[in-house]
């Protein structure tokens, strides 16, 4: 049996990860990459629109399967996708970026080639993709295995992306050495750590835990990103813990856990009891990592106070001034679940869905649509989360048990949500896929829909149309032409874009929107609504932003 | 009389250079830049869908204008650009990219923010958006106007992309200084030439050219690039040299002049004769500089003999082994133009318009398509060109007198062609934009119809639907999965993203392109129409393709 080719054999060793998808958009120089994947048993091609598009899409996948896979092309392809490749690194997402290069025979032949600016520096733009990755290979076949085996590491390690590329002739040739068959991603253990740092991050988190008299977990979606949100879950399960996540961690908590009690991000809590609760603890136990950026903490009025606060990172712990580093996430808290002897008291406080509001007749709103997004919902299914102002909103539902979500809260690249539920829906292998997002975010990547529709996925999307900007008109003291955004007929994109059977509609009232819901739970496949909005709506939340002072072009708040 | 902030003293130098239009996506960041926009007299902001098609748009108003301002938010809104500016820089175009940044207010409280990646590295971008320009500055209110001076005149001095960042503090701040009043490009003398060296040039070439029994000229669009097109052409027409120009070059001739003899790109070339012309001449002079791409070759079977080529750059003229440095192009064109006395005779050759083929049942085709669109086309009209199969047919035809057109051959970004119609269209004063792309590369970039439609802009914009990367296919050899496309009811995408009384048809034979082109013609407005082609039809350029050994993922050709 002949060797693999170097494209092959990434493909492959990749691929047994347990990746079935490979997401881009094919282009000379990257055609080994290509040829390979339909070479490849168990992986498949998608064809995205777009290069952006198709690196947000292979985000998502990686949020279900823990890591994904990408090619682009030289120069033009690569360079379309550093937005998105970037969301994945700030996100902890191992992506994999496989691009194709010229080859050696053009490179040696010192030939002028296109995608390039007429000269012959063929290596440009390798330091820019590199940036939005941890670690990066240029492959060949000598040193393929050795090289693969190192970046696989360190990404997952660092859950991270990695840049490999591949020249088109190198791509072609056979791989030298001994090929290394891989392991499913969940049997890798990413990070080890040392057990003197181990024992005593543990024995002093456990300490702080049995001394604390009303302590309260932070869980955050890092834990996802790390393999061991199940851990997390299970030690907040034997502590009884009292439970919050902030803003960015929508969807990582299973919601209908008795331990779960809301939202925390300073005045944009989703209760004062929630606030107070994680204001008044002695103990603050972040599992996972809290961010406080501005979207996160109620723009910076949420603070957590250092000496009350215990955080566990990916491989270090801080517990108030003392840091324990080289400890695994999974072994903290494989240990802390062994060992706790904690149990909290019930927390007491009761969580209920929001209740339906407005009358048949009433037009549709934000108020009406979110509580009634909230009801059809059913464990397994994935809610895709855009962001702007419907991600205030998402934010504050209550997900019913075993419902998970997914947003960007923290590089909030608008137009990330459409492609992302691509990659959710065929990461997948059980429930339903659902988004939500507002027409400015929409516009950017709505081509998307095509490819949906042409691999038979079956989303739930909601595009919310208010005609402008939302989250930007709000931010910046409305009424700017620049967050008016063209008229387009969204209802009719799907059709546009030959999507089969495909529920589509328009709702401009409460009665029609509740129709339309008990449409979609008929209908078992893909529905794409298009929910007006009154553009005013969002007035109270404008005020409340202007007042906390966030419009920083002004030298200071107030 | 109070001092203009940084971002409106910013927009408002850069719209003196004669600039009427910002394009880009507005954000948080940047809202001082946004909001300068609506307070520079004679500005407007162009809303694009997303900021990749921002940068393109920004391309094609450059490309008329020559120069252009383009503005996305910090990150996530950049880095989306990137491939778009880089495409610029290749094309050296003055694309000015204003990107805003978060406040020295966040920065110098440490303060963690959403687009980043979680720490508080607040310049971590710059470096890569810098990459895509040639000069760029952080613009603050004590260095604003020296800065923005140096800026431009570098910008323009080597025609290619600037990066300018403003915080959104400082941008609201009053500028320092005395306000510079801009000039209009057109005025603008944007390269300086050392006497002695220019003098030297101009009598070598016209010793060169006397000398020469059967000289020719090749036109590169750089030249309009350079602003001297108009000169160029003034040139050409004088000394009645016989002209070719080159695939990337298309539109930058005036193919009605006595001059033109056609594409010269070796076995690619539209005639045998311009190829014998141009191989057999004594004198080859490359007013521009030619690239000497595989695309701008016939896949390097063109052959520029270096003995027998005088090169004029932007600075600097190469004739056989001398080469002359500090020159700028306009000088040395506007001494040519004076003093030669070279005046050939006429060449002799007979060019005419392909003859239309195809009986009105036969379905349509590209051999159907491209001598029916040569027909309709008017002086002042400028045709926009997609890369692809497309280019390949569209490179060939003969455009009537007075029409230009505009491509990207050499960066080669597929999805470039739509929005860079959109920049064209709103920067032409007269004649009417018409656009050719495939269904490939307008998957890419397609959203921008709905901002097309938004501003009310008229383009003639013709897909050519052959369901899959017609190219990427003839490239790879033919019948991978990868190649084939989503099938979009592209006709029906107008009405869907609400563009009002565009003309939108799906035409399937000889005879419904015949008729549309008439409707065309008599509508006065927005054309949008889907051309089916068969998809086996390029065939024989693929076959050509892999004789000449392009697909080079073997080691050697043959």
């Amino acid at each position: 049996m002949s060797a693999p080719t170097v494209a092959q054999y990434t493909l492959r060793r990749l691929s047994e990860l347990g990746l079935d998808r490979i997401f881009g958009v094919p282009g000379d120089y990257a055609f080994s990459i290509d040829d390979a994947a339909e070479l490849v048993p168990g992986l498949s091609w998608v064809a995205c629109s777009n290069e952006l598009n198709a690196a947000y899409a292979a985000d998502g996948y990686a949020r279900i399967r823990g890591a994904a896979m990408l090619s682009t092309t030289y120069g033009v392809g690569e360079l379309s996708a550093i937005n998105g490749v970037m969301g994945s690194k700030a996100h902890r997402l191992p992506v994999f970026h496989l691009v194709g290069k010229p080859s050696e025979r053009i490179q040696r032949l010192g030939l002028i080639t296109h995608h390039n600016l007429g000269d012959t520096v063929y290596d440009r733009f390798q330091p820019l993709s590199a940036a939005a990755a941890c670690v990066s290979a240029v492959l060949t076949p000598d040193n393929c295995v050795d090289e693969l085996e190192r970046v696989i590491r360190e990404a997952l390690r660092q859950s991270m992306p990695a840049y490999l590329v591949i020249s088109e002739l190198n791509g072609g040739q056979p791989v030298l050495g001994t090929p290394i068959s891989g392991t499913p991603l969940g049997a890798v253990k990413r990070q080890q750590s040392v057990p003197q740092e181990l024992e005593a991050a543990v024995r002093t988190i456990l300490s702080r835990l049995e001394a604390a008299t009303n302590p309260v977990a932070l869980l955050t979606h890092l834990v996802s990103r790390y393999g061991c949100r199940d851990q997390a879950l299970a030690f907040i399960g034997k502590t009884n813990l009292p439970t919050a996540i902030t803003p960015n961690d929508k969807g990582t908590m299973d919601e209908g856990m008795a331990q779960y009690v809301g939202l925390n991000a300073g005045n944009l809590s989703s209760s004062e009891a929630v606030r107070n609760l994680v204001n008044n603890a002695d103990l603050v136990l972040d599992i996972g990592g809290i961010v406080t950026t501005e979207l996160n903490t109620g723009f910076w009025t949420g603070h957590y106070d250092a000496s009350k606060t215990v955080s566990i990172n990916d491989n270090w712990v801080r517990a108030g001034e003392k840091v324990f580093v080289n400890v695994a996430i999974d072994d903290v808290l494989h240990a802390l679940h062994e060992r706790t002897t904690t149990r909290c008291a019930d927390h007491g406080m009761k969580l209920e869905p929001s209740a339906l509001t407005g009358h048949p007749e009433d037009p549709s709103s934000s108020a009406s649509f979110y509580p009634r997004l909230q009801r059809p919902l059913r464990s397994d299914d994935t809610v895709v989360i855009e962001t702007g102002t419907c991600m205030t909103h998402l934010n504050k539902m209550l997900l019913p048990a075993g419902v998970s979500a997914e947003g960007q809260g923290l590089w909030g690249s608008i137009g990330w949500a459409t492609p992302a539920c691509l990659g959710v829906a065929m990461a997948k292998t059980s429930g339903r896929t659902w988004m939500v997002t507002g027409d400015g975010s929409h516009q950017l990547t709505l081509n998307e829909l095509a490819v949906m529709g042409r691999y038979g996925i079956n989303p739930r999307i909601f595009v919310l149309n208010n005609g402008l900007f939302g989250i930007e008109d709000v931010i910046s003291e409305r009424g700017h032409d620049y967050d008016d955004l063209a008229p387009v007929n969204y209802h009719l994109l799907p059709h546009a874009f030959g999507c089969k059977n495909w529920l589509s509609a328009r709702v401009s009232t409460v009665a029609e929107l509740d129709q339309v819901l008990e449409q979609i739970d008929a209908h078992d496949g893909a529905a794409y609504i298009e929910v007006m909005i009154p553009n005013a709506e969002s007035q109270p939340m404008a005020d409340a932003i202007i007042d906390s002072g966030y419009k920083l072009s002004t030298p200071q708040p107030g």
